[in-house]
């Protein structure tokens, strides 16, 4: 299924498909990295898990009326997409202002946003994916302005969506990043991966941080933590 | 015509007005800082400078029809201002790329910017005044997104103005800062000064840097040049 190798990432490599020419196989890899690379580790177990629930959500979020790069799980640790060309925005949409919002704009820890907030940052690693304005964005990509407009409409409604999901396994969705990419017909979906690596999720009753945030802040096993999500999350799907 | 002291801030002082309750005196002080306040020192004359350029960079603009809290000028470092409610943004508009949005976001040194980048910063010297969006700038400040928009454009048409004014005495209008403050009827108009300190300026023929750059950098003396755009300005008017 996978031929040549065309770009591997912090979390993931990506594969042309041998199949088809339009589709992509991502392979997810067990490197963990933080702070933009800065701390890193490998956990026996996590490219699997995040394949498995990236796997359930994407087909939860097409249900909703979602459009995502997404066809299908391969195995293990692979699931097949199709092609698109990444825009290079990281959109953050977040409904509990913690990490880095706290130490960047002074807001308290656990300040609701409502409506959620949603923010952009230039997916560009020798910049350190620096926070951008919508005009920045527009400079900086080649999405038209109403396509961020709708960019951002898009990421209030996966907000919604996810965190009912979320909300019906006893989490609390408390911020997450997408990024979008672009198809050969010019239309805009959902692309990259949707998992405790890009998601931070408490625990509804404890608040215990169940996502990447226990390897940022060594408070718990990553592979552990992730495996009660997609445990969670099969019993419910 | 000085009442109590109310505020002292890095390049200014501000004093409630003896004469009028909705009044304020503005005192130019002769410090410079650069980085945020890490790099100091005082120049004879700078106060002097400024506050003569800012009291005809004011009634210019008044005359193109921009509201500001501008009154007249008191004396050689002093001006009567109308008291304002201090909006705490830092409005950046940018005709040229250079300074801190070459090394942040990656453009080329002197990228133009058509139409001009209007950018926002979140005034909190704690927080080393961060970049924001306009959604933070909704949370942290009483404006609304009305108001937003109008302070976008009003710095937009302040931009027209003041390159118009520059040009005319052979001075390229790079980028500046504005700030706004609220009067009593709520109504939002431009604050703070306009000078050197808070524009980059270069000559329209060598490049040379005419502006508080030749402080940030140590390339020139700053009174000499602030002397010399007093001297253009005067001269056009």
């Amino acid at each position: 299924m996978k031929a040549e190798l065309l770009y591997e990432g912090k979390a993931k490599k990506v594969y042309r498909s041998s199949a088809y020419s339009n589709q992509l196989v991502l392979s997810y890899k067990n490197d963990a990295t933080a702070f933009n690379g800065k701390k890193k580790a490998s956990f026996i177990g996590k490219g699997r898990l995040n394949n498995e629930i990236s796997s359930l959500i994407f087909p939860y979020l097409h249900e909703r009326g979602i459009r995502s790069h997404f066809i299908q799980r391969l195995n293990d640790t692979e699931q097949v997409v199709l092609e698109t060309k990444i825009i290079p925005l990281e959109v953050v949409v977040r409904n509990l202002a913690t990490g880095s919002i706290t130490k960047r704009l002074g807001f308290q820890e656990r300040t609701p946003f409502e409506p959620a907030l949603v923010e952009l940052f230039y997916k560009n690693d020798d910049l350190d994916d620096p926070i951008i304005n919508d005009d920045h964005a527009l400079l900086l990509t080649d999405i038209t302005s109403k396509e961020l407009r709708e960019i951002k409409v898009k990421a209030l409604e996966i907000n919604t969506a996810l965190r009912e999901l979320f909300q019906s396994i006893n989490l609390k969705l408390v911020d997450f990043k997408l990024e979008f990419g672009r198809l050969p017909d010019g239309s805009i979906v959902l692309s990259d991966e949707i998992s405790p690596d890009t998601c931070r999720l408490w625990d509804m009753e404890t608040d215990a941080k169940m996502d990447k945030d226990v390897f940022r802040q060594d408070i718990g096993d990553l592979v552990t933590v992730y495996e009660q999500i997609l445990e969670r999350l099969e019993a419910r799907v």
